[in-house]
């Protein structure tokens, strides 16, 4: 497994000529040659950073609070003992990754018991980059389970299990979120886990009937949770009422399994080792009445059954974890956006001109194209999670102020902006997954070979990302929800409606951008004008909706992959105009780090939005065919030109630091050889040159002729015997 | 960790409704449903399989006794205690894996010693599908090795370490192939490990300058090899004459370090674990004269230096790794789409019509659109390749003949058929390796959260997979190179050169071509002809190559991404073209499997050429804008449905067995559910319900209060003596 390619695939390398044969080794036996110098060459471009870093952090993550957070946040987690990532664990087993991530749950709850709650929470969200099996596995307690209690049980209920059970600081009691079952996933209103009322005994019977409903991919099932919120269908006096939440423990406080309860561990995944998913099948699992969640459906004494309007409700509150994998996203492009262009600076390959030195990796014009747009639209990412994040916060908030003040209007309102999140989070999650995992494919094809080196990172990263393309809410499922929103959104204000206080307002303008015969981008020029880009996304929205009507009344179906391409435009018309939006409100006029800002959202939009989706914007008349090759080939590559000079400063932007990054070819110091190989070494003791199992190999090398190991039955001197 | 879904997300379920109080379940306490049919479904599709499986496999493997072979391997496979699968490999960790790798090899070599050496090959070749890093340990040895031996050594050379030293069988001897450098990967010509000759002593003192010379990522070296083969510079009297080839000893026949040889295990990797690769560091060690491998360049005693003309044959023996890799594209995109469509045919997700049974994933529209050009592809790649590894067996064939013939016109026809095979297998390993992995990530997406356990295969396969994008030719780097002759070739054929002979003798028609104002595609019936769809490609790269030519006078670099496009052209021309040529030849016009292939040939260009390419073909006038839309949405959509009825019998065409298959979920029976829960419990016993860092993770729920644990030095009584 040598990562080769012969001489003569010609990368543009100069013509072989005959051998000079001129001296030009130093005489003796042995040569001695100049070795390459990565950190000069990342500390020289990094010398051309003219602006201030603190000025383009806190326009990544929103305000000067938030960015010093995290900046103590990530000098904490770098210097704690048991938070902080060593080389070594890239080579953990299974069991040892599994060890690793409950003794940091552990000195997480330290964190837990002690810091104020939000900055718990963002210590989280920071970890959850570098470990994100802990990430999961501290989540499903106290993220999806009490969630789902705050959600859908009353206030008193959440406030026992989570504050006098203490789920909340994880004490006591581990919650787990029992809903996936073997045979559904997307759809939970078909789980088929019965919860069925005994009126006798005022009991629920919590039961599996079929193999088709064993709780399945349950996190924290197999060894950690005592407790579940299980999914089940409410059934009393024969009657279904459809999937309802119930708390049924699974272990005593011993740890061991209740009766009726059979959990056994998933096993190996492909990535996410460090999160012990369980299967769960219960069997005539008796729990009392009010262990139901009844903030909404309530069941009384006498099985009878109430069912409140306001139900759907209970389901905000899982959008957080959609809109932490928003986040996500930006800051795993942010950490391998950062270690593939160090890498790009310090890698040289093959001499543009013979004689020469070579060539810098990232001075291929390629290279510049494939990495560059990738680190455009993490800053994009960026600054379009933060307001997410933020839009998240204010819609929960208000909703509980509405329900505690029972404020109709607000109430009403809190509605609408569960709509707008609604489609927002499920596109921007499914989106930027998506992107975020091409991201990490395509950084770590473009670190060649040691990019395949689990000491880099991309390996686990990658298989432990891509899970979040799947769960809570399959991203082709979300993706497909959203666009159904947008076309019906685009119909309605086509039919007169007007939007307000919806993140889709920019769509009022629905009836005359989907009349327009002109196109919105005609010349060059036009390329060059936020507002103009962000006209032809919504035009480009409204004209493909419009279109897409009409066969939506004959089958939503038959338009899936369409769907699909409308809720990517959404999210990308979302960062676009937060983007633009920020960058006129926070960055001054002669800041330095303007014109940077302004090349990157430029190569943001041109190569994820425009390039990707020409066709569409063509066919649509959005965008003239005339500009169409400027848009695709040159444009970016002459904004990638100009933003190649300051790649080292527009990752140090992010301010990762190293122990946070993990990647001994993407250290600050640019060093890449020889941080690579000390560690190498570090891990692996060059003095066990032999295998364990180096015997049986050598036994094999070492075996004697088949002649002797066939007992020489099939010789001459056998033949002569047996054949007479 | 569920994987889950919010039902609000709606998947084109009905609209809720207030529950149906009637009684519709059993009466008593617990409920018992009907659990689902999966295997079921997937027997009453394959009963709808109306041609022959065995006309189809030939028609995809290319003849009778191929087919015949593979069913045979597969067979022995299969029934081999030590080569066959099992479910609990998935959770070996790397020391194991490695160990089964070794087993394996041992095992390997007893089929070695005794079978066909043709057959033996395709043994090994079938092996690499299911267990990567045994393919490429024991290709580091009987390919690279061997190959670089015959390749640069003389007949008596390669004689002495492949039949005399028994590498060819893996006895005494283990050779890898130690040509990249820690500093130094695509660009071979680059290495700087030092082969200084000593004319006192008639050695060669093979020397690593510095860090960046180090030998990184061999295979083989950490733990198996006894030798390498060492790329090195040759320097003879202080001139260096560029990288040569020379054999040098690692371990004595004990497997002891030799003396100057220091090597280390390059440690954990994203995939191919069970592959012991390692760094080497070579100071001063000293190898006879004769260990160089001397066919074309030789040294004499005296130190002088020759080098023949015919040098760059020596590299044809290097392109097997590629021709190898493309066809094990085919056959992972035939095990992927087995497993993706029998599962999509087996697990149904929500109902089209409220009370109906839940929806086939493969009955919506977008999962066909997502799985099915994969299947299409799948099929064209197992026809091109078989024809790419005719044509370099061919080759080599024909090679041998005319060097020792010494017949200069089959010589000549070499370099020609050696020119086209560096552009075909470069074109085809690129495309098709990078295909490949975008088949496995949308397959196992497809299967949602069960996509994500190992024991459905697709995590291990993806991790094990991606390096062959990057080794034996970095993709992009072998696609630049490919573009880079196509470019040249139509630039000579405008100049008035025919070519003949090559494989891009279509490309003689680029004059009338890139001339031709009238697009190639104007109606929708041009799109039914295949003949008319391959004009339309060579159209594109006549017109898209003619663009490109005044740019490649200023800079070859900046027409990188050109590049590559044209590449991926030029590898589905290949594919089209032999798809329907052997269409045309080996099927007859009433057999029952010709509709289905002619189906599946026009999915395979529709949706994996015309539609991905569309901008560019719109850009040069080959395809009109007023089919745009059908090529992109309609069409597919309606060759999608033609498909979806056949996809089990499809599928069972590749004939891979379930052991070669290994995933649970994509067993032919189809009865996911069953051999799924029941292979998870045998690897993972159930009755192991507690961790084993239990205690740790107990004693941390069980923790007394914070108060408490800080020795009540916090509270109100320390403060009220403290403060004093």
């Amino acid at each position: 497994m040598a990562m080769l390619s012969q001489p003569n695939d010609g990368h543009d390398h100069p013509e072989k000529k005959d051998p000079d044969t001129t001296p030009k080794q130093v005489a003796g036996v042995i040569s001695s040659q100049d070795p390459p110098h990565p950190a000069k060459d990342v500390a020289e471009e990094r010398a051309r950073t003219d602006w201030d870093l603190k000025e383009m952090h806190e326009f990544l993550e929103g305000d000067e609070a938030k960015s010093e957070q995290i900046l103590r946040l990530y000098q904490s987690i770098e210097r704690d003992p048991i938070l902080q990532t060593r080389p070594e664990q890239f080579d953990y087993t299974q069991k040892q990754e599994r060890e690793l991530v409950a003794n940091r749950i552990n000195q997480m709850t330290k964190f837990l018991e002690t810091e104020p709650y939000g900055k718990f929470r963002r210590r989280l969200q920071l970890m959850t980059v570098i470990d994100p099996s802990l990430g999961i596995r501290m989540l499903v307690n106290i993220g999806l389970f009490l969630n789902c209690v705050r959600g859908n049980g009353t206030q008193k209920q959440f406030d026992f299990w989570s504050n006098k059970k203490e789920a909340g600081i994880v004490k006591q009691l581990y919650g787990c979120f029992g809903m996936t079952e073997l045979g559904h996933g997307s759809n939970v209103a078909g789980c088929e886990t019965t919860a069925t009322f005994d009126e006798k005994t005022d009991e629920f019977i919590i039961d599996t009937p079929h193999i088709g409903a064993t709780k399945w991919w349950i996190g924290g099932a197999a060894h950690s949770a005592t407790h579940t919120v299980c999914y089940a269908r409410l059934i009393v006096k024969d009657v279904d009422y459809g999937v309802k939440t119930f708390i049924v423990p699974l272990r005593d406080s011993r740890h061991s399994l209740l009766p009726g309860i059979a959990i056994g561990d998933i096993g190996a995944k492909m990535g996410r080792q460090g999160v012990d998913n369980g299967w769960i099948q219960f069997t005539e699992v008796r729990v009392p009445r009010f262990f139901m969640l009844q903030r909404w459906c309530k069941v009384d004494r006498q099985g009878n059954v109430t069912l409140p309007p306001l139900e759907q409700l209970s389901y905000i509150s899982l959008l957080e974890g959609r809109v932490g994998m928003a986040t996500d996203s930006y800051r795993i492009g942010a950490r391998y956006t950062t270690i593939a262009l160090r890498y790009a600076v310090g890698r040289r390959q093959f001499s543009k001109k013979a004689g020469e030195p070579e060539t810098k990796l990232i001075d291929y014009t390629l290279h510049q194209r494939r990495l560059l747009p990738y680190l455009a639209l993490t800053y994009a990412a960026a600054v379009g999670t933060d307001r997410l994040e933020r839009q998240h916060e204010e819609l929960l908030a208000n909703l509980d102020i509405a329900l505690a003040k029972k404020d109709k209007l607000l109430l009403k309102n809190t509605i609408t902006g569960t709509k707008s999140m609604f489609v927002d989070s499920g596109s921007l999650k499914s989106t930027l997954t998506w992107l975020a995992a091409d991201l990490i494919n395509e950084t770590r094809q473009a670190c060649g070979g040691h990019g395949y080196s689990s000491y880099n990172g991309f390996g686990k990263t990658y298989d432990d990302w891509v899970v979040q393309c799947t769960w809570e809410g399959d991203n082709n499922v979300l993706a497909m929800s959203a666009g159904k929103t947008i076309i019906k959104t685009v119909q309605q204000v086509l039919n007169g409606k007007e939007l307000k206080d919806s993140t889709l307002e920019f769509l009022n303008a629905a009836p005359e951008l989907s009349k327009a015969k002109k196109a919105v981008i005609r010349i060059r020029d036009h390329v060059d004008d936020v507002d103009r880009v962000l006209k032809a996304i919504a035009g480009l929205i409204s004209k493909f909706s419009k279109d897409l009507i009409p066969i939506s009344y004959q089958s939503w179906d038959s338009i899936g992959a369409q769907r699909v391409i409308l809720s990517k435009l959404r999210c990308h018309y979302y960062l676009l105009e937060t983007f633009n939006e920020r960058l006129n409100d926070k960055i001054k006029a002669k800041s330095p780090a303007r014109p940077h800002l302004e090349n990157i959202i430029k190569l943001y939009y041109v190569t994820n939005i425009l390039g990707p989706f020409i066709d569409e914007f063509l066919r649509f008349g959005v965008i003239s065919p005339q500009v169409a090759k400027y848009i695709t080939y040159e444009y970016p590559q002459k904004l990638c030109a100009n933003i190649r000079p300051y790649v080292i400063g527009l990752t140090d932007s992010f301010q990762q630091p190293d122990n946070f990054i993990n990647s001994l070819i993407g250290k600050y110091d640019g060093n890449i050889y020889t941080n690579y190989l000390e560690s190498v070494k570090d891990v692996n003791d060059p003095s066990n040159y032999k295998a364990p199992y180096s015997e049986a190999l050598e036994a094999m090398l070492n075996r004697s002729a088949l002649e002797n190991r066939e007992r020489s039955e099939r010789g001459k001197a056998a033949a002569d015997i047996l054949s007479k």
